[in-house]
């Protein structure tokens, strides 16, 4: 044992196991971990019971933290923020809820009592409530796959309240769970696809309004939508072609306005507005409606009627209700979280996701209870909601009065208000979320983003919109499975004039240590990769060994694993080290492990793969273990120079 | 810029950009490591067109390769193996056919020319063909599910044709296709739970046999087949019982002996076929045959009947069908990849996996076509060919040669073989599939993994055997997902007297350095966990604040994020590190990188964040990175004890 002794008290530093835990502790850890990583019990920790009450109230109604510290100059603010963004609901409301094939009294619905919900509990303060297009084309295909509107429109009504009483429902107990990290499983590049798949479709649906047709494919791929329109080529309407192109012109022009010089954010939120107003007093003096332009006609007068007693529990397209709601309900949750988020990272304040999801949960729920279908957090709302300098949730409040108000007196108004505006509406608004620009950074920094984002896109225009979503999915998960099943492993060189090792590929520089090869493995040792990763070592081992071989230099003595970035293993995993160990034994060559983590060391420790390798060829760095292994091939040196790896390592074996 | 400069010349050693590289090229790389780990096209190089047909020729049939080493020798020990193994072919092949509720003679089929196409086309050794228990029971029930064999004979058999024929189509495009992989997606430790619940189900079954009952459930569940026999407690035939428990305890006997003394391997080998013998004279001259003790009775004559027209492509049930095909196939293949790669080991040979699927697959398909039904590698035969000294898979010749003597001439003697005998060959088989012991060792070395055979057994045995395998492989997939959606991040700390930097609490000696937080991530960053990471960070800085400002100690000045086990990033992971760039140059600190690869360092550089964060804060390892801090923090002292670290911050960005 002379040796091994003398290479342990050279090698100062040594691989450590972490202090021993019982397993309850290292569970409660790790769950802990998984569901609380926000940690939200801290502030409670050394409160009086009473403190703790309040605290744990404020967490559910965050306005009870604020309130007390509101003041005039923000309320002044909140006004203006209010007002402008009820200019932009009141007609995109109505829109969106044409789009969902919905009465359009539910938009404006929608708008009233959410946002109060909203207000009280949630923790945004930028984000604006309201009904958002891709959420309304979904209930429109889903459920519509099962009842027409046209002709059964109660049950479909009823079906929708019911959808969206599930999607707040999936919303709150994800909150309530904890889970709202599944949210996270929609990336950024899913999302670019996604929405603009949504927005194309969108659009495309829009023709039916701009062209005034009477009848319309239920489809939404692009393939059937094309053939449906320029099969009625002969029934379309110039008139109201025309008049939609002019508005369409009109709303993008504002954009480009605003978009030029912020601070003219009012012009393009103001825009709609102006647009429902033109529109209409066009088609009252020029009886336009006569003349192929359809209105929007009668709306009802007065505030959200119940609509508790229409849930449709006892139906028998229930499951379809629970399907759609499910759906509609992620991908709103997953555009609400983001949005605020975003602009919680400009303000510099904290969401958590979690709390968000339950008051998002709450103001569906109660929204399905009271002729609302499902709300969330638009971006184009909820932007011109900041832009207007909206400084609390208090904005929401505005604009539900202000929407209240409309309800209560103004709703005649909209009789002429011709549906191809809001077709011009929902088409300038879509074309902002087509980021082509997004798409092109995508490609440019990351390819298989670039692929998961077009996969998006064309699943949902040429399947269907939850097509798209699946594919998506699966194909982002595939990218987190092969990075498993397929680790990097890469040779290690030692970088000139340092003890450091690093990646040959990554630095040209480095140099191979004669008879020692250096082998970096950057994943988790799981079942998935076990088994390549044993191929892989096997065949690293050949190709240095030929390699040696042809330049007829110093032959392969040891092997070294840095297990540095192993984070984790499991059985398989284990048992690969033992075969792998095997392998290296049986050629004659010696395994050194390097720096393994301590979930690593204490598996290794408890299966005796530890004692197999022996302590003494575990390292704490790479730099530690060459000059013990080139220590040992230069005090070998008569065994080397026999050039027989099978007794060399035999003997080295007793060392 | 001054001081800037003097760090980056005091710190040697940069971080490098990898060489540029065409998309292409590192396109066709990565898809060459996920299809071609083992490099089969590694020996065509630079070999002559004809060298080049030879090769590819002995790939698919590696008989070519070892038959013209063939020696006399090889051929006694083979010899003797293939007898050893026939004479337990004979008697399983009967028992697990009556498993699948198939005709017996069919086991006898399945173990003539499947073993035949296996000795050219297969690589391993060791390996013995056959069918299996658990294959038997999945055809049984799943196509049993559909079709009842005791209602339509013909179409039943039609369809386990059928689904043998889609197992080997799907074994054999597995491996042409080289995503063998998939199987490594049964990890050893669903593989354990998994036999034990199937085990334990086909054991359940055999109580109809052993108590001699005519009526039993379609069901596998424990509880089902438990209250099914308790039900008929008053047909429960005594004799039958008595025979077969005796038989039971003379198999488990000789089982008992041949593991105590791996030499008298022969007599567990030899025990189905002198049960079958002695159970056969026993019922032949006491005709118990009338008193309750079922018999097999009649069996045909003569080899495998063709059954191409047989194959029920035009039936109603043909997904059915391609069902069984496919699940039966998945298990069939890694219990025969799995077994084949065991004894592979043991005697240092290398199997490639993909070759191995293409040579099951062809001998299911072509099995499918000869009256054969699933039939793969099975872990008790080929342990019996190992044992019996089988030098090559000659050994499976001799077997399936043996077998057609005894279906030429012998079959008339089974006549009298009584059914509870093949019950008790059945049971002590599968009592030695059940293995506690390693279930014990998963609970020791790893929690999650007995958690993953846990679950698969229960589903198994109180589910069904296909529920036990999709909520074991969920449960799998879900620790590599969890894996990453929830990566370890660590503070890192100053191991004394050097300039290493570990983990705090796998070190506990580790120091903290003042005024210097070290993070190390443990994972890629993906849209899964960037959201996760971001919180987390944010929340060791706000832990590190305050413990540093209860202590009274230095402020905090630097966050240093090591990026060595950061192996891959994508967009999401990049709009992560910018956020947290962000927050921190808010906070008034310095983020700093140590070590970020290859991929990682690309795409930083693309999207820019490379320059925001500043070339002169990336160093090469922890060491250098803290040196540089530390330098800093000195030389800054003024600014430092001014305690405002927003001034400090700004003073020192321009720096």
């Amino acid at each position: 044992m002379g040796t091994g002794d003398y290479i342990s008290a050279e090698a100062a530093h040594r691989v450590e196991m972490p202090p021993p835990q019982p397993f309850i502790n290292s569970l409660r850890n790790s769950l802990m971990e998984t569901f609380f990583p926000d940690d939200p019990f801290r502030q409670f920790k050394n409160q009086p019971a009473p403190r703790r009450f309040v605290l744990a109230l404020q967490y559910f109604l965050p306005i009870l933290e604020w309130a007390p510290r509101y003041t005039l100059s923000f309320f002044k603010a909140d006004l203006l923020a209010g007002i402008t963004i009820a200019s932009l609901a009141v007609p995109q409301g109505i829109s969106y809820a044409k789009l969902a094939n919905l009465p359009p009294i539910l938009g404006l619905y929608s708008s009233f009592v959410p946002p109060m919900v909203y207000a009280f509990m949630g923790s945004s303060k930028d984000v604006a409530v309201g009904t958002v297009a891709v959420g309304s084309l979904l209930t429109a295909t889903m459920i519509g796959k099962e009842v027409k509107a046209t002709e059964n429109p109660a049950l479909y009504l009823h079906l929708a309240f019911t959808a969206t009483f599930f999607a707040g429902l999936l919303m709150a107990s994800l909150g309530l769970l904890r889970l709202g990290f599944i949210v996270d499983f929609l990336s950024h590049a899913t999302i670019v696809g996604f929405m603009g798949g949504a927005a194309t479709v969108v659009i495309l649906q829009q023709l039916k309004g701009v062209l005034g047709l009477d009848h319309f494919t239920h489809s939404t791929d692009v393939i059937s939508v094309l053939r449906s329109v320029f099969s009625q080529f002969h029934q379309w309407r110039w008139e109201s072609a025309l008049l939609g192109f002019c508005f369409l012109f009109y709303l993008i022009l504002t954009r480009f306005i605003s978009k030029k010089r912020a601070k003219l954010f009012w012009i393009s939120a103001m825009a709609p507005l102006v647009s429902v107003i033109l529109g209409s007093l066009l088609v009252y003096f020029t009886h336009a409606e006569k003349h192929g332009v359809q209105v929007i006609g009668n709306l009802k007068k007065g505030v959200n009627p119940l609509s508790v007693s229409d849930l449709a529990f006892g139906s028998a397209y229930l499951t379809t209700a629970i399907k759609t709601g499910i759906i509609t309900g992620v991908i709103a949750l997953a555009e609400g979280i983001a949005v605020g988020r975003s602009f919680a990272m400009f303000k510099n304040y904290h969401i958590d996701g979690n709390k968000e999801m339950i008051a998002f949960g709450t103001m569906n729920i109660i929204g399905s209870f009271t002729s609302c279908y499902l709300t969330t957090g638009p971006f184009s709302r909820s932007a011109v909601n900041f832009n207007a300098g909206c400084k609390t949730a208090v904005s929401n409040i505005v604009m539900a009065l202000a929407v209240m108000i409309t309800l209560l007196f103004l709703t005649p108004l909209f009789y002429y208000t011709p549906i191809v505006v809001l077709s011009a509406i929902i088409i300038s608004a879509m074309l902002g979320l087509i980021d082509y620009q997004a798409a092109i950074h995508l490609w440019h920094v990351d390819k298989y983003d670039f692929a998961v984002c077009m996969s998006a896109y064309i699943g949902v225009v040429f399947g269907s919109v939850e097509t798209g979503l699946m594919i998506a999915v699966a194909v982002s998960l595939l990218r987190v499975l092969l990075f498993v099943v397929r680790p990097k492993t890469s040779v290690l060189g030692n970088i000139p004039d340092s003890k450091i090792y690093r990646s040959v590929d990554q630095y040209p520089t480095a140099c191979n240590v004669p008879g020692i090869l250096i082998l970096d493995i950057a994943a988790p040792i799981y079942f998935a990769n076990a088994e390549y990763l044993r191929e892989r070592i096997v065949r690293w081992i050949d190709e240095e060994e030929e390699k040696l071989k042809a330049s007829g230099e110093i032959s392969l003595q040891y092997v070294i694993l840095n297990m540095s970035a192993v984070g984790s293993i499991d059985t398989s995993g284990i048992s690969m080290m033992d075969e792998v160990k095997k392998i290296i034994d049986r050629r004659g060559l010696k395994l050194v492990l390097v720096n393994p983590g301590a979930d690593v060391m204490k598996k290794l420790t408890k299966s005796k793969i530890i004692e197999k390798i022996g302590n003494e060829w575990i390292y704490l760095t790479v730099g530690e273990a060459v000059s013990a292994c080139n220590y040992m091939l230069h005090s070998c040196k008569p065994n080397y120079s026999s050039d027989n790896p099978e007794t060399w390592s035999s003997s080295s074996n007793n060392v």
